[in-house]
């Protein structure tokens, strides 16, 4: 059986899951085979070109029709656009990938899970840094207890786009579109962390910060109004008691991709950063400081795969990975997480850290 | 004219002081100089030998009558007797250097800076890191705009002495004698700088956590209750729209004093580690990343005075340049900064993360 | 046009060629067209899973028929084997691809240079690292004097996998098969980066250690010899009055893949290493320190094909773009850079190493 | 009994070794008394500054009758004054130690060496980074077998100050003054170390540049010829069979003061910067990458004298280290490591690299 393979949108990260399809028969061959069928978009010469690039047949200007004609359905779209076509390819028992977040509000979220738990397809969250090498590990050496209890989750996400005030607007900056901003849009991997490695929330406190309130518009000679948050920080309690801290921002100098992760425990802690992706940062029990591994060993997930240790791989090989457990999980019929649970679980924390920075207090999530 | 200097302590922050005073005259040779007088402390053996090698001429055991025969006296002893023997100091006319926090509650606080500002003796808290080079680089930089606006502090103070949990119970872990645990020893440092790179807090958040509740007394069989956080987070706002996120643990594994300071600005972005104290990363206008400086070169903050560049400083020096700054203000008859003033805007943050923590809302320090 | 392509080999040199072919079309669609026609191998059962899984459509057990079917022959085969087949490659007029060292002897390497400079075809040798982003730009930096003249290279390349002396034997540890061994191995990639940032090197010195003398067998109960260099130093002096100084090992512990380049110029310097890829450490002019880069922005070499800026590429990227760099030069019938002279010169070096270790003085290339 | 010290030398080596005596009382209370008697030296005015500052009590222009009133004698002047005042005192039964290098040449070492063997005076030579806590560290966990037999010495020591071709002349760039440049003002520390952690070296070889040939005259209008190495490099071949490289340079832009230091084992590795002087990074026996320990524990050599864990200490700590253990060999007429057999080792291969760098072949030291 080929699973016929159908996207909405191809710009990054339509580029991402493609060569994640392209690459998954040479590198784990025991994916199921896919085709690349439908490329969904607006623009019918960008899509021509765009289909034609990243290896799909035919092409479609609406996602009604499209869903009918694949097996799998990939949600690349803005965030305002998740819900429906997620929920309608849901309905119609076609798997579902959704980039994240989960979509630009809680309602919309609570909807796709509902559709999700009523659908016998398969409905993924696409939080892809779960699938790199060494958070994967990360997450190896937590089950295995070498951290002990965690006590400490620090997670912060930092990019720098945004510093310069002439950078144009996109829908990434208008709260009806995302949802939020560099909440939603890089916070939502740093949460979905969180609940990964440290289980649930009950409780978060918010702040967020808008410093260029509008920019210029892309296509025109006016400007736009930002109503996103360039920044923004929170703070977690978890259910077992841990602390949480989490920092977003997309005006940090110097920050180009800075997703940072840290972990206190009991016996250890665990430190990574997504400009390093292939290193982990562990301090065993009964040791000192922090041994710096190359995540690259043969037993290390996902690594036999490609290349001998040391031979580090990048931010792509994330997603490649994500595709496998993905496909993998539709032909066994196995369960996939993170599911569109987790994108709820993670979407309620969005919700609550927004509450939370509006009402100024903690705020279950 | 010599200062006499009086001691109320002689452990780890006695040591420190007594060794900044006796470098500074070879290597701060304008320093007025001083006579390290007598040393207070309750036990006469141990006060015996701590005088001699400390190289005081006398010693007691009540801090009343000493004050009368001192021109300065610094308050090392812990945070619950800092009040009363700083405020007669003053009430005497002898300047006081009181280590930090400034107190164990806001009320005590007020009452020591009530006391300074009545006082026409110098009164300074012990934020002895404000001195270390790259820190006072840090200033300088930021001051002469190359971040631009501040829009982001973030620091953090982890240490790992209380990881285990058979580790002794002592005064710090007492909430009547310390006034607060992790939060008072390590955040004071921290929200001092905070106040110092960016200005004045309008609000904070806070989230507190004791996760070992008793542990051994030191001279008994039995436990004692530990009634301080073992760590605290808090989020910031800033009066100029900054927003800042503080952590403070001494249940981190594997962090020795990581104390870390980081600022974004609209321009650029600075780093620092007290693990690494002598290293300043900067992300200058129009560039990458962050160039690492080691803090040594002759125009540095204090770096004339030692040896040549490359030859690093250690923690200790932080301590030297402080006592250098304190007396020579004594000495000019000028102001000094860090004052009670500046313990006491801390000693409020510190009442109001507290308060925070214990309401679940933000509060106004 | 098609470019129709042969494979000598199919292990981890054959499949990183492979997944190169396999990513240009979509990454690099100005690449000419290429079809992957023909694996050539001993093991026929082996080469039918290969050719599955890297998307060969024929095999051949012999490589000299197979040479007449294709346009270009990649000799991705153990050392022993490079010579005669790209010999005839070339002759034939085919172009020719070959891993490094270019070969097992001197005398070898030159009969390929001569057989290159008389051929029509392309002869490139597969220095790949050239061709990272951060190497690229570090090319590009020097070129533009950013360093000044240099006057000091640093490299060293550092690996663990034999510090095991239980690790089995290969052909990879026997000098007939392999010509040298960390010295061919890891210091051709080096030596050809010293070249190529510093230009000639008139004279060599070297030393050459073999730790474990025996390894397993990896096919029987009994050990075979090893013959080559488990180690090797070397300094070398640069025409243009530069120091140098390689040093490489298979028997570094904690060493993955520490592949590390230094230049000193008169006003400035760089550092890069392997298992950080993405990053240049950049010591500008009249600054103090080394600037970190991440080389993911969109005008660094080849970014723009990829990510947003911050979302790093692996070690196999390098391969890439080695392939797009080469296929393009063969469609345009441009030079390619590094080619057979290349090879030969980096061959020369290697020899001139031997030959100093052995006789204990300096040589000239 | 207090020892009588006098120094010869007030600049950057005299205020390094007043402070140690200085500080030792407090931290070191178990050194022998000593008292700072006379400070010697030819500008008269500068000498009373200097002993003013320095604790000296008398000063004097000549060192030969100084001699006779001082029980430890500290040559801390230029190169080429090593000798004849080392010998006198070292003859005299005073006890003498030397900065480093031992002397401006081999000859000048030995007749140092052969004084040294024939009094009964302690002879020491200042190769002060043994006394780091890291180092120190570093050596007792090699003795305790933790890195296996020792398979390869990294070592390299990098400054900047003569980058600029407008830094002054001075004696250091002198061959009869210093006897040599980079190598035996930098190397002669690296080589200790070389043999201080590996053993005997057996031959070397050498290459050394000078790029800058002649620098401004300091007290005239004219310049002045440079006679010794800006840059050095050498391999070195240990009697243990080890291989070693070692680079010096001071004209390496953004290395203020990078002495660093690799050991690779049979079972672990470590690693050490001098500008990082309280980090040491081991690669324990079947572990993977390298932990970094801040070598500031209680149980850490020195340690215990001063902070709390992760209170950091700087450069000058390893000049009162070494002063310790110097005068406590003193009052208790121990051997005392490194001494003149230490300095005269390594003046034997900084001459081995000298005459290897001018015969172009290898050499035994």
């Amino acid at each position: 059986m080929t699973l016929r393979i159908g996207f909405l949108g191809y710009r990054f990260m339509g580029r991402a899951h493609a060569n994640a399809l392209a690459r998954l028969p040479m590198f784990f061959p025991d994916t199921p085979e896919t085709e690349r069928r439908i490329l969904i978009g607006r623009d019918e010469a960008a899509l021509d070109d765009a289909a034609d690039r990243l290896g799909f047949t035919e092409t479609a200007t609406g996602w009604r029709d499209a869903i009918d004609d694949v097996d799998v359905f990939y949600n690349l779209a803005p965030n305002f656009l998740h819900a429906e076509p997620a929920i309608e390819a849901l309905d119609a028992g076609v798997h579902v990938l959704c980039e994240k977040p989960l979509a630009d509000s809680l309602d919309d979220a609570e909807r796709m899970a509902t559709a999700a738990r009523e659908s016998d397809a398969t409905a993924a969250v696409a939080f892809n840094y779960r699938f790199l090498p060494a958070v994967a590990r990360a997450k190896r050496l937590v089950e295995a207890g070498k951290l002990g209890e965690i006590r400490a989750f620090r997670g912060r996400y930092l990019q720098d786009w945004l510093v310069d005030p002439t950078a144009p607007w996109s829908w990434r900056l208008d709260a009806d579109l995302a949802g939020s901003g560099a909440l939603g849009d890089l916070g939502a991997h740093t949460l979905d962390l969180a609940r990964y490695f440290v289980g649930d929330v009950t409780r978060v406190s918010g702040h967020t910060r808008t410093f260029v309130d509008e920019r210029p518009d892309p296509e025109g000679d006016g400007t736009q109004s930002v109503t996103v948050d360039d920044a923004t920080t929170a703070q977690l309690a978890f259910e077992n008691g841990a602390t949480g801290t989490v920092e977003v921002s997309r005006v940090a100098p110097g920050r180009k991709n800075d997703h940072r992760i840290e972990l206190d425990g009991t016996e250890g802690a665990l430190r990574w950063s997504l400009e390093r992706p292939n290193e982990l940062l562990v301090r065993w029990p009964d040791s000192r400081g922090f041994e710096r591994e190359l995540v690259t060993e043969a037993d290390d997930p996902y690594a036999d795969h490609w290349w001998p240790p040391g031979h580090v791989l990048g931010w792509e090989h994330a997603v490649v990975h994500e595709n496998y457990e993905f496909l993998r999980a539709i032909a066994a019929d196995d369960p996939y997480d993170p599911d569109f649970e987790a994108g709820l679980a993670v979407q309620r924390l969005l919700d609550a850290v927004q509450r939370a920075a509006a009402d100024g207090g903690w705020v279950e999530p």
